[in-house]
């Protein structure tokens, strides 16, 4: 394709995306497809003559576009939101065409430069302390999600428990990490991948109620590994969990992981970004004290799109000791002065794209003030579902939800709790199957809850109402 | 930003993208910034206002693409090739527009079709065998890149060596990684991830002359570790080594690899896509008899812009037991019935972006035939050069150059080898540093060769010539 027919399809392909993004709502927001659809509407064989383009959007708008759960649409309240935006679609697109590989400083100066600049930024937008800056003993490094920022902070927490022994030896010998019933499933697979087993998880209690990690039942934990003769390598924090959006007590889990020498990874990947918003900044009490690793996601919350994780560390010796390898052909002299930060050894993966553009458009073209107007007008309308659930007294609330997420549960009187929780169930698949509205669901003490997560930029005040409204009808 | 922003801007940074397509020779090819010269030119705070798009543009122009190293360019031969194209930037483009998850099946059901289907289409293009399509045992599945689908690979076949144990249990115990000294180094990166340990990542000798691994080395050193009482994981055998593209004897490895029960993985990554022309599927010789996974990357040499690895395995099973993980919020029928894939097992990231829509975007607008000659155009210009190089008698060429990778070197008459080393490195660096082209260098044999990277879609012979005429005009 040369750059002039590039420049025609290009703006049909940005009609396409305006055109979708203007009538979204038109959409079912779950696709209604059944297993195996999409695919057998699609030639079974690759095409031997190219095709024009059109084809190609044809295509996509009458057959794959049905087979689209569509995750931008104002009624999407399901896990947690995705968001994107123009300037995070267009920073995208200029990483594309750029097309440059920023696996080290040298192969691409700026995709590293702009990166830790947009970190530093974040950093500073979100009062993350100073020692987590690139030009500290720290850094900031986007990487594609926060499973991965966790496999990262298992790594350098391993090189660190181990003396670095596991980089030459393997894990011979056991580390355990301690992650409480509520922390993301990531951790359990960062473990798995990073030789620890499934075993050497250990699930630390929650409080009752609040669902926040007990720091009393850690410590014993911790006390009986040691004496086992383990060592314990990393402890992880959530700030705002999957499930309901609990807060663990970063500060006195922290103290637990001074006393011993754990590492603190805090998982803030859904609620971190909420800390723009200075009046939300307790989210992050015991960071800058505690954490030797911090994640949150620009691409849930603020309005990046997929994939943009942020992973912090307060000192990336050890993750850089886990992780570096330099073969021959990436010697080069910036490399050799340590003048450079070269990202390869901060991730997984060596090779990487110029993911910074779109974090920069982004903060730019939204600003601070931008960015916290976003936040509050989620949070805003979360606390205005959270008002008409608490005034219908067939339902539920609970009453935790300092974020865009509301959890909540019809009250089906005379039923048995298994009873009740498939009614729930139901009841949901029969909202989701409506195509107006997709919402998901967690469990609480054996208690199906329904999950309200508010929070893209496309949904306004009148879409909340009119699904209170659709949930409510269904209650007789 | 609203749709109809997007409209608008979005058509001023296609022009963007189309214009700097069209005139990137007029760049220097090699990035000429010095470590910190960009990040200096930007504001180091955050706006606290939005900024008009156009200002990022400016910036984009003035700031971020003198730091830019353009990969793009006709005469970039560094490394390998990272491909671009107009309807791989597309691809990527309407992926962005979506913002759809396809962490399972059931988040988005398209983004999971359309890659099992694009997958199946890449197999039959490279001829790889039936038992790698997603509707037999097997499947194929887009990762990041090639480091990654190693790790993904060493998980499967930790998996498997261990009869399950490693799951539960961590790494406890040797389970040895085979290499040659000219495997990538991902794969040492990805034993240190898994916990198997650099030290167990055993390094087979390649055969002089071709720098192939040599069987009977591995045999030795497989049954040395047997002997020891060490379970051997996987060999990793490359086809298209990185620093000069030599193919091992994959066949001759599977053989010992069935012998022992070890897990066979072919790294591809490079000279993989070449199969898509049929006077070139010997490269996969042995594969259908013998390989366990195999990767390569459209990212590469096929027209598809990064991120785009695609692993295929013979038998998913031990992957997805390695990597399965199912949290309460996940769960849903489509899962749960077995008739759907849920990518998220077949990779360390949870959550995934719509990718196979840049990669059916390039095969559809190209087709088999259009593949086929932007493969054979650069192995064309790769064999023009080397026959320019031959004719030279100050040069050395190393003749074997089946892809588009030729490596050489000047003959310093009368110099010690270091020195002539050195003399190398520097032409190399006056090379680089005029921007006319950008080639990069390995080591072989401890001679410091140059070497030629052909394959960008818009090099054409003429770029070729001068870069010819630029080499050999270091030379008195």
């Amino acid at each position: 394709m040369t750059p002039e027919e590039f420049r025609k399809y290009g703006k049909q392909v940005v009609d396409w995306v305006a055109d979708y993004l203007s009538t979204i709502e038109w959409y079912p927001v779950r696709s209604q497809s059944q297993p195996g659809e999409v695919r057998a509407a699609l030639p079974a064989h690759p095409p031997e003559h190219g095709e024009p383009f059109e084809r190609v959007l044809a295509d996509l708008e009458n057959t794959i576009l049905p087979g689209v759960t569509h995750w931008q649409h104002p009624s999407f309240f399901a896990y947690f939101p995705a968001n994107t935006s123009g300037p995070g679609i267009l920073g995208d697109l200029l990483s594309a065409g750029l097309g440059v590989q920023g696996m080290v400083w040298a192969t691409s100066p700026a995709c590293t430069e702009l990166e830790t600049l947009v970190v530093d930024w974040l950093a500073e937008l979100l009062g993350l302390p100073d020692h987590f800056r690139t030009d500290a003993r720290g850094g900031g490094v986007i990487q594609d999600s926060a499973s991965s920022a966790s496999l990262v902070a298992v790594l350098a927490a391993l090189q660190r428990a181990s003396g670095g022994k596991v980089r030459a030896d393997g894990v011979a010998g056991r580390y355990p990490v301690y992650v409480s019933s509520q922390t993301h499933s990531a951790l359990e697979k960062a473990a798995r991948i990073a030789g620890i087993g499934a075993n050497n998880v250990r699930v630390v209690d929650v409080e009752p109620g609040t669902l926040t990690m007990d720091p009393a039942h850690l410590e014993r934990l911790v006390a009986e590994d040691v004496a086992a003769g383990a060592v314990p390598a990393l402890v992880c924090a959530t700030v705002g969990t999957t499930s309901t959006t609990a807060v663990d007590p970063v500060a006195r889990i922290g103290e637990i992981c001074r006393a011993h020498g754990i590492w603190l990874h805090v998982d803030a990947a859904y609620a971190g970004v909420a800390a723009v918003c200075p009046e939300l900044r307790w989210l992050n009490d015991g960071v800058a004290e505690y954490a030797d690793s911090y994640a949150t996601n620009p691409h849930k919350w603020l309005l990046t799109n997929f994939d943009c994780d942020v992973l912090w560390l307060a000192d990336r010796a050890p993750m850089i000791d886990a992780l570096s390898i330099l073969p021959e052909f990436l010697r080069n002299s910036a490399s050799e002065s340590g003048d450079v930060i070269d990202y390869r050894d901060w991730q997984v993966p060596l090779g990487r794209r110029f993911r910074a553009l779109k974090l920069w458009s982004v903060i730019r073209w939204y600003g601070a003030e931008g960015l916290r107007a976003h936040i509050r007008r989620g949070i805003g309308l979360a606390e205005e579902f959270a008002v008409l659930v608490r005034a219908d007294s067939r339902f539920e609330l609970r009453e935790h939800h300092p974020f865009g997420l509301v959890c909540f549960r019809p009250l089906w009187t005379g039923m048995s709790a298994d009873d009740a929780n498939e009614a729930t169930l139901a009841m949901l698949e029969r909202l989701n199957d409506s195509g107006a509205l997709y919402l998901s669901h967690t469990k609480v003490d054996g208690q199906v809850l329904l999950r309200m997560a508010i929070g893209a930029p496309s949904t306004e005040r009148s879409h909340v109402v009119e699904a209170w409204e659709r949930i409510r009808a269904q209650l007789p």
